[in-house]
């Protein structure tokens, strides 16, 4: 079913979310979750995952949950605010991300998102505002 | 020159960055700026940029000139919050991005960093708040 | 003028503003200022400005510019998202707060503040997002 | 026990707390929280609450958390970056703010937010961080 919302959110796995290795868990109005396996790719300079690999997987799952809340209703969704913070550095293992809606409005939306550590220990915790743009609106 | 900085402060080509296809184009403590060219690797499921490549470039070059600024104090720094604004979708094409500092505090760094396509258009536009650390500080 | 502009834009200075003792200097889409004097009713508990009061400042001037922008075109506004950093502590003397837009999009506009001492030393910086709303549609 | 907290840890209900009529109902390391009524020095120009209330609401509920736990270390906090959601329009009624902490550090904390009317809707939620100062480091 997940690679059937995929593919009618048109949200994955293509593009950055396939170049990372993010594997959706799951994806429904209520939640979205994805894992994937730190390798140096996601690293920046100093060996551990750069920041903006934190911000794209928040912005990947708050996109695919207002995603998932708009397409019913004709609507199609665009980022419009990430704001993230970095809690933990990490150099490897596996990481799990996991979003809620805070507001599923006509409008906009706003998702906040989590990621752990297999340990459970939270690694970086983001907020991302979308607008819903209806049928035939330009992104 | 860039090359030389670079592994000076261990930030690029690397990881993350090189994955990108990112290209450092000036480093200094007063602006940090670089290049890319879009392609599918950087495109979210509607085939337009992803924000977090945005937050992610953004990031990239408010750490880099932070490591710049830090490290004749002996210091390295970590990336606290990154608040980023998305203002035009791309689909394609070179974009540019440029960093200033905003505040180069001995215990915090602020750098704002912008994204403009080819026209010179606002692309997008966020906020880096890194923590400086002490040589032996832990990440 | 400004007061003129006041009343069409239905903006100041009631309410908060007035409460906090904000003066707006000047109110055109392209820029708006204002100045206060810090006094006890600003601080914090530790007898500095309160965080809350710069994040105020820069939602207020935010507001009236995009409202400005915002009223010709038949629209209101309303404010979604306010990222504030803050970059310096200060107890006393006269601030002075200026915002510029970032986009003055139809749908959405996102304009950016900050706020300086006396001797123009930058103590905030913040940048709001703000929903254009069509005459008849609810806040 | 409030009144005893609010005077060790030096953040009520004076200035602008005060000023906002803000009560506080409790504060403790792992929640703060308080209420307000509704007043038109709460309001922007539009007669609904002004977003830097709730910035500035956020921003106490943190700050005095973060130095609730700071203080037996010998610290104090200050803050550095505040974002703020802003999710429901509100005109009258009392409002109810709760935060709870993200992460406790010793160099930064980060504290969220969330503010609810009296139908326990959301009106407003944000995420602050703090610096941890030791003793004899200047704000």
């Amino acid at each position: 079913m997940i690679d059937d919302l995929a593919s009618h959110v048109n949200a994955l796995p293509t593009g950055w979310v396939r170049e990372m290795g993010i594997t959706i868990l799951a994806a429904t109005p209520d939640e979205v979750s994805c894992e994937w396996e730190v390798t140096e790719k996601h690293h920046q300079g100093y060996g551990i995952v750069h920041g903006g690999v934190h911000c794209g997987v928040i912005e990947t799952l708050a996109s695919l949950g207002a995603a998932i809340v708009a397409r019913p209703r004709g609507q199609r969704v665009v980022g419009l605010e990430n704001s993230t913070s970095f809690i933990r550095a990490v150099r490897s293992g596996r990481l799990l991300a996991v979003a809620r809606p805070v507001t599923r409005g006509r409008t906009t939306q706003v998702w906040e998102a989590s990621i752990r550590d297999e340990e459970g220990r939270l690694v970086a915790e983001g907020r991302v505002r979308l607008l819903c743009l209806d049928e035939g609106r330009e992104l």
